[in-house]
């Protein structure tokens, strides 16, 4: 029985990473999951926060947010509603923390890297779509910055490379990488982080309807380590492209 | 090799639940997982928010908060700074899910129930607490409904029962029930949500510092079924108290 | 004639007054005026703000809030609302007013002691409860500054005592320490903060119904008198308890 | 020995009244207490706040607000800053319950009157002077209305006349209406509101340095009362001037 | 003497308008005038703001916002500040205007269109390829509308076009469609929208450096409004396109 | 035929220049379009915005506002909204750059001045007497400093004067000045901002109703700068006043 967009149950939707999408910014990066489409930059600055100050270690973190209409109705701008909800906080709070497991803020020095995730269009996986492509907006962030000496290090400021899916059972079936429409029936939802060698940087399951048993969780478990070696093997292609 | 505080690594910290803690709400548990302490209020009120109205359905709701000096430094008032952080939303979105995980709305009627989780006393292991607590103030909620005649359905409201624990690796041992020193040690941090009967309601595992490999991951969730395991018993004898 | 709860109108709820209620504040207390339940805690840091720095001089303030189900109806939390309403600003500034009345602020030293009254249960006088357990948990706040030479001089930063009761006129009788029943239903309410030599450190009087004349001032004045040199009494006994 | 400005400690500042000041709004004043200039206009309107509704039973309150240079360095904007600091709420609020003493809410029917009191210049005792101001102002928008017939009850909806001013001891000396050089210097302080016929309505005595006794207390109040007194009578004339 | 980029003084940089960029909005565009890039949504639903209801008319408005990284050096959310920043209000409000001058909103019946205009990359005009590019969102979302009947009225909605450029006087000469580098040497700045028949809707001329005379203004005048009319033949063109 | 005011299409409404209003600030200004009051104060002060430290160089800025009732219908305070809208923002910037345009920000030194424009009463062109009123302030502040050597530039830091007016079309006749009625009725609406020496600081033109043509534009910018030169004469003399 097939899915509604006719993939396998195993299947990633078409996946694209286009790089130097912004003149501005030190990496930038349109990623497409299907018809998901997030605008990735990264902003690279000397110096850190406050807190930081004089550790030197450098650090990272991303903001998470969607254009009003890249949802099927037009949700309120968080600007104009004046405060953030929290999804989109909880949302960039974990791009954040996945892209630092990938980061030795040591060699990074103190320099700060913003990763801007903004949804352009939204049809399932706005936050793994996002975590995958600001993956490579950081790399390029990283290069640009040791090209031009700012980053003195000599070993790697990224220590692997980090990609993320979503998983979940719709009418008990499991599924790798849910459209906006199978999300919404799904039993049961996860988002998994991976790094490129396999291991777990993040695994977030939520029973929506009915609570899962541990045999589900290892079948999601499964299917997702899998679709993050595919997305693995699509960053570092892309990454590749123009070396 | 021992804990901090002497526990065997499979052990939870004591585990206290006080019912009818406070004289207005219609439920109230002061729950203590070793020195966190947790006010759980359960508000229940006859009607539902605008978006559910007419539809025969209750709503079940949380919010949780810290008082100032709940911790060791003071933190500043949300309230003051005028905006909720991306933590305290993070975990009452957490905590509300994981009720109505076990509530069917339908059987509530249009009946709102509020979980209010104010930390007292704060060493680790906060949001696992309020959802402990919270539900036995959900079911004394519930049950004061329910001799008021204000949930009229013949079948149960609450369909299981709910329970939370955090399990970690620290120095590469997996434990369970970190405290507040552990917590800040851990390499992987990982909140499991269970219901009565041992499945899963949310798994949120992170990697603090290292990446964490399938092995852990199953060592982790086998510590933390077996500790809500003992939560559900404590819950249980907690609600069989007065009955 | 006896009140509702049976005392008579110049008698003081049952108070008590628990230290060191919390392990992590310098100086803590749960204060009870009958059914009403306040933590005080006592957060003494080093340093002042930037408005005081240089001046060798200390600053005392104090922050108060009721959780949203301490009342008979669940309150909005205020910083869910993502502002402070005007009566937790004036209750605010009361407590830090009443409390710096009785400091030596050059006696303190460029430190900073935050008074956070949070109300865990109200059945009316939460801000006299708040100010008289404040006071406690300043002065054990005080002793640990001093006990750890943070505070150097040789002269007592506290200069006296301070404690405060509510009085109001129901049914046309002067009362002393009113709950909530009696406060709603009062045609005149006053709250007095006193030194513990008896003077006024605050008289605030409000015809809610009917305004009063001179007479009644006079006789809510006695009561207020009185029931401060109570209060005055058991904070003294709480403060040499574990001396 | 006299004052400041020549007066005797019992004296008054030159007060003004003037009327119809704004072609707007339905009563308008223009009171100085001195250098004190504040603008107090009362907008009546049909209708009441939702939680009123069908009560038959109308609405005053007030806002109280200081232009930015009213005062010898300029403060910043409560609209900039996106929040009303904790003294804007009290005096609002401290000018609502004043003037709501003299209204009797049947007799004005389901309307609302809100008196905005804006401080165009200040030079100490802008409360008191808006309260007696925004009296004058609410009479007129009261008359105005029975005028137009929007108030149809035959019983007068003011049962009286509000005036207030403040009181202080300076240099030991008891001082009636102070000017903003002796308010700094104030030990004590005190804002008295009093109804026509000279009863009270509020007394709020904060000792700013010095606790107070009783036998200052009550020079303090003598005095607040004969002010009154003479501000009620001026009141009066202001609104017989053009009957 | 060419320009930065080669243009002459009367040039337009090349402008690409894009339709259809959205599979979720009514109406989407994404407009390039050089690297200049703004996605525009025209979303449009059914019913009207309260203060409109039951009036038979419609309503247009616009929201402008830039993405953090679509300029040179990154800024902060305006979601994350918690306010919307004059500049922002400004040009939103800019938009609406300039869309609603060819609306007639009795035929548009009782219909809501929003405009959502986000920059994703800036180089000077963002305001101006905004509505150049809404009005093609706007056209589109109406005949969307119109083909499934939500749009009753016989008589077209849209009563004109409408197109913007800026203009200014950089180094003394009059200059059409600045680039970011040329706004920023500006002597003086303009933005005028025309409709398609060549009258104006809004002029803003500001002196940035030096006030401008009569004769400065209308050799800027001469440049927009011959610019706008190749702007309004490229809207034709790109709503021809697939009709 | 005439208009409402019996005034000429080319007549300004009565206007007058109170200097010296306020006791406090370094420059104040009561000025008077018709029934439209404002209140302009200039407040100087030593240093400069952050980022502005060590230029040499100073800044002038502005804050508009309306007091609630000093419109026909009373508004919301955006102190008690919380946040400033975009008509405040709007007209806020305007006033501060038009004013900047005869700055000489060098031989200003770095000093600060803001100007508060409060309008008190309002019957159109708010913004417009906002501007003529506040460079008299500001000359005022300037002369101040001067006095008081807190500027020791040679050279006048005022390089000319600024002020404004409003035109528009009204049942197809340009008129100079519109009071609220006319421009509530305006199809087209225009705010003029020119030098003494008859310059154009902001030209901002908008159509209300209908696009408007070139031969308009031309007749309105006629009448605006004949009434600016009128203006200027005005202020002129309130300067010349007490020289």
């Amino acid at each position: 029985m097939s899915r509604i967009d006719g993939r396998t149950p195993e299947q990633l939707r078409p996946v694209t990473i286009e790089r130097g999408w912004s003149k501005h910014a030190e990496g930038s990066v349109l990623v497409s999951f299907g018809d998901t489409k997030v605008l990735c930059t990264a902003s690279l600055t000397e110096g850190v926060p406050r807190w930081r100050k004089g550790s030197g270690e450098g650090w990272v973190t991303a903001e998470y947010a969607m254009l009003p209409r890249s949802t099927n109705t037009r949700g309120d701008r968080e600007s104009v509603k004046g405060r953030i909800g929290g999804r989109t906080h909880e949302i960039s709070r974990l791009i954040g923390r996945s892209l630092r497991a990938v980061v030795d803020t040591k060699s990074l020095g103190e320099n700060t890297v913003v990763l801007d995730c903004d949804v352009l269009q939204a049809d399932g996986g706005t936050r793994t779509a996002a975590i995958t492509g600001a993956y490579v907006a950081l790399a390029d962030a990283v290069a640009w910055a040791q090209r031009r000496k700012l980053i003195k290090a000599t070993r790697q400021p990224l220590t692997g490379t980090v990609s993320a899916v979503s998983v979940g059972i719709v009418a008990g079936v499991p599924l790798l990488d849910l459209c906006y429409e199978e999300d919404v029936r799904a039993e049961t939802d996860m988002n998994v982080v991976c790094t490129g060698d396999g291991r777990f940087v993040e695994v977030q399951g939520t029973a929506e309807a009915t609570p899962f048993d541990r045999g589900e969780l290892n079948a999601l478990l499964d299917l997702a380590t899998a679709g993050c070696e595919q997305l693995t093997a699509i960053q570092r292609a892309a990454l590749e492209a123009t070396a």
